[in-house]
């Protein structure tokens, strides 16, 4: 979905992108574990992922913040490769600068997960299914081991040690991210000051799951899939085109959908020919099948699977769990998504420490998105809950 | 989608169902039209529907209320067939003598669509792609002409016809009920005097296009679906059962699902197993199959057709078309509803006579299905209406 981001943030002209003269500068880098051992006990050798970061680390490491990214994004959270790119990172709007997440003070980073979704974009560094497993010298397919939301947080932990940061002066991630940034908090409440759960919920409820085995419909269901081994005839392109559509659409709230495609009344086809399709769901495949192009079917499975595993503490008891969490937070739900409801955001602090733990609502048109699209509107709640 | 209905009438012991000692006992007749001529200008070659009837028709014949079916439903709106019938008709907990709509005064009307879901139930008469075509002995298939909301309420027209039965005290329909009572309101303005979206909208976006759709894919990606041509080999019974579940789950509000299906921190095998199911996943499709065992595949694909086709008055101007209806209007959507928003309610009572037309939201814990399971919350404000 970063392309629908950088296609959306684009034709909005966010401010954000005009607003600086020069654009931040980033690079990716590369970080890898030789041998990784995930929480179901299996050995992944190596992790190799991508990490990027904004502004500059301090002498004693304390103005670190982590950027952990949703389902379809990267660790591209902000700024550009190469000043001529179409569109910055995707909260740029909120990174940079002066910006909310102010990289004059802090030092920002964010890494790529394990099994991220854009395996073929340049710019993305990940282990998956896709990647050659050294022992075979083919693409591990399925036999590459579930991973969990605990998973990402342990790579992302091995690449901060590795940098010598014991401490973060805050979390912060949307949707997917949010899993991740509410997992360090509840694993490792010593190095975790602050806990920015945006668009986010602290555990995956059975309707949840079923919505997201549903996004793993088509892509079982192609027979191109082949179980998973298809890496040498080539992608299940239509069931990934399909799931990457059907994730599109339950993150808009349905009038932003209604606003970027064509309404039943303008087709005339569907009334004589049962067969015959809508031009809104044409449309909608066909963007989608553009933003798949650089992304891993097989992967795709295996973010649905981690995002149906999470709940806080990765046991039998979220809410145990999501109480010891020391952190300062702060919820920050969208209040017209209908994919993580707000509610969710909402039964999540209902259970925390009510001196540390806040919650307030991201305004906006776009339903989960307005995550993404529309976080400038809490800019200034994030900027004070960082100080 | 009537079984789950049957299911969660009986599971909650509605109090309906234990209000009156003696059931209202009914039949269901059968209506036949030789040649119909659908909105697309195909002729079908007999039209048979079944129809029932609570209370009596009045000497001067004013004394009509129509009720029409909501998707998965069927014209078994109230009583029961036997005496020891597991579950009264979906709304009886609205129709019957002295309820709101009170089968002591009016003669209360209920007619099964053309393509209904529910083919092999054997109390549902209708006529659709699994029928047998005279003209070839075989079943019609997909060259059954796709008919629409329009042509349901035609047959119904041609039935009330023949009952001499020339103006409606009122037409009352939930979600695809709702939508036919619109459309009986715009193309017969002088035969209704009151119309009862309940559920409902006068208009389906692209956004709720995509979802209907989204419902079809599995049955259509069924190898065993043959491009609709299986009626000997046997039925896309996995397609029809996850296009069955699906329909469940979006007429739910998340937490009432939840409320029915285990968190998927109760399972174990999908941490270890790519592949292994949830088992809120599993007992939904379990249900849902028991459900579609009555159904037939491509008469829901027809169902899907005909929802995605409606707007009021089917032509390019839903807005022109309901500013005509002069029928007193009461819209009840949902509060919770995340299938047909609340809001699409509101935008089509918009566009109305507001001198006529008024809005009430439906409360409760269900979602779309609380238009069927809270019916009695809003009771009494049918019976006002009615009066």
């Amino acid at each position: 979905m970063r392309s629908i981001y950088s296609l959306l943030l684009a034709s909005l002209l966010l401010l954000s992108s005009c607003s600086s003269a020069e654009p931040l500068l980033v690079t990716k880098q590369a970080f890898s574990i030789d041998n990784f051992k995930t929480d179901n006990g299996q050995i992944i050798h190596p992790v190799k992922v991508g990490w990027e970061a904004y502004g500059k680390l301090n002498a004693d490491k304390s103005n670190v913040i982590l950027i952990t990214h949703f389902f379809s994004g990267t660790s591209h959270a902000a700024g550009k490769y190469h000043a001529d790119d179409a569109a910055p990172g995707y909260w740029d709007a909120i990174i940079g600068p002066g910006k909310a997440i102010d990289t004059n003070k802090f030092y920002v980073i964010s890494v790529d997960t394990l099994v991220n979704a854009n395996v073929y974009d340049p710019n993305v560094i990940t282990t998956g299914p896709a990647t050659i497993n050294p022992a075979t010298g083919k693409p591990w397919g399925l036999s590459f081991p579930v991973v969990t939301v605990g998973d990402f947080v342990e790579v992302q932990r091995h690449l901060l040690d590795s940098l010598g940061i014991k401490k973060l002066h805050a979390v912060i991630g949307a949707s997917m991210g949010s899993f991740q940034a509410i997992e360090w908090a509840v694993r490792y409440p010593e190095r975790v000051e602050r806990l920015l759960p945006v668009i986010g919920t602290a555990y995956i409820d059975a309707w949840a799951a079923v919505r997201l085995e549903r996004w793993a419909y088509p892509i079982k269901h192609d027979p191109a899939w082949n179980k998973g081994d298809y890496y040498e005839q080539g992608q299940p392109r239509a069931g990934l085109a399909t799931a990457v559509a059907y994730i599109t659409q339950d993150a808009l709230y349905p009038s932003s959908f209604n606003a970027r495609f064509p309404a039943p009344a303008t087709d005339r086809a569907p009334h004589n020919d049962i067969l015959a399709p809508f031009s809104a769901w044409q449309q909608l495949m066909e963007q989608a099948a553009t933003r798949a192009s650089v992304q891993d079917a097989n992967h795709i499975l295996y973010l649905i699977r981690a995002s149906q595993l999470f709940r806080a503490g990765m046991g039998d008891n979220w809410q145990a769990a999501l109480a010891k969490v020391t952190a300062k937070t702060l919820f920050l739900p969208a209040t017209g998504d209908q994919l993580l409801l707000a509610e969710m955001s909402k039964q999540s602090v209902a259970v925390m420490n009510q001196d540390n733990a806040t919650y307030a609502e991201i305004p906006g048109q776009f339903g989960h998105l307005d995550g993404v699209l529309n976080i400038s509107a809490v800019a200034d709640k994030i900027a004070a809950f960082l100080r």
